[in-house]
């Protein structure tokens, strides 16, 4: 059984979408990072770090979302594509996910949401720059259904859940067709609307939505 | 054979220390990201982001240093460890260096080398999250050569570059012996030697350092 010590985070959705797309057995153990649960020495000696999403699967001790999905992926042998060569543009995204999108957006819900002291021009210059992050997903998305290849994976999964807080964040889809469409039609998977409704329906996760 | 479009960058270095340890056939194809080369509509069909490092081999184009890393590991079999645990947790280590070590490095190399405009309480701010950083790093290498497991792979290679920029940096490893011996070892390494001195061999590297 994985134990997966998460909370409602953009990285802790991501991990629970894929263990609802592959039905892996799990036990979801909600650490409340606004309480400042993820500092406890119990946490801190699974991740020093103290960061979740963490999960733990027999002796394997995991941190880094991106890691855990390409862990469970491999382990439930889905969404990983075909071949080495779609194994290597996945990982692409995965890569993408962490070192753009996830600071660009980052940085849009920091300025919009978190800083005591508003800086309109920063938060300005991160929406632009977010924007153009949609705009390249809109390229990328041109002609397909998903990410890469024909097929749903954990491309898909690891950036959608930066674009699905668009609204949250004040961004726009209305120039990126491609964007919205993929948006939706992930959205619509049946464990992406299960994953989305756990964090909805437990009382657990009803403090200011942090971004961790 | 292998295309590597790179620049002396420290995204670029960490694949040619794969390609040399490995011995993969490789051609490395200077792009002065200094001139703009990386804007140019050729390399822009490669990589529309415009980022340096990306390989070419056969019909795989492929971005992303890290994801860059995995596949020629892969091609290679050298340097992913043993299991799918050793596996897990080296890329455990490739996503915190994409998320975590890269930007901190990046920011202080931004506030000391880069800002037109001095500002150094962001520069103290951003050296004291670089040393946290390689205080972790220390303490999981206590008692241990390599960053995961008894053998060098290339969770290692991909940490090392910015750590081996500490001094350009104005950041110390006095306080970090496990960080320092490691940081020793692995420039120790044929293969390290040889990527390092190819950009410092070559006329066509002597611009100011990016960072990119």
């Amino acid at each position: 059984m994985i134990k997966l010590y998460a909370y409602n985070t953009i990285n802790s959705l991501k991990v629970l979408m894929v263990l609802l797309e592959t039905g892996l057995e799990h036990e979801f153990i909600p650490l409340n990072i606004r309480q400042g649960e993820q500092h406890s020495p119990e946490f801190r000696a699974l991740n020093p770090v103290g960061k979740v999403p963490v999960i733990v699967d027999g002796d394997l001790v995991l941190a880094e979302s991106n890691a855990i999905l390409l862990y469970l992926a491999q382990k439930a042998e889905w969404g990983l594509g075909q071949s080495a060569d779609d194994a290597a543009q996945i990982n692409f995204w995965l890569f993408y996910q962490a070192s753009s999108q996830s600071p660009y957006f980052g940085q849009v819900e920091y300025w919009s949401a978190i800083a005591k002291k508003p800086n309109p021009d920063a938060l300005a210059q991160y929406k632009a720059i977010a924007h153009k992050s949609i705009a390249y997903l809109n390229d990328e998305l041109e002609g397909r259904n998903y990410l890469y290849g024909d097929d749903y994976s954990i491309a898909d999964i690891a950036l959608f859940p930066w674009i699905n807080d668009y609204g949250h964040l004040g961004l726009s889809l209305e120039d990126a067709p491609n964007v919205a469409r993929w948006w939706k039609a992930v959205k619509a998977r049946p464990a992406t609307s299960k994953a989305c409704r756990f964090f909805d329906d437990r009382s657990v996760f009803k403090t200011k939505k942090p971004t961790e």
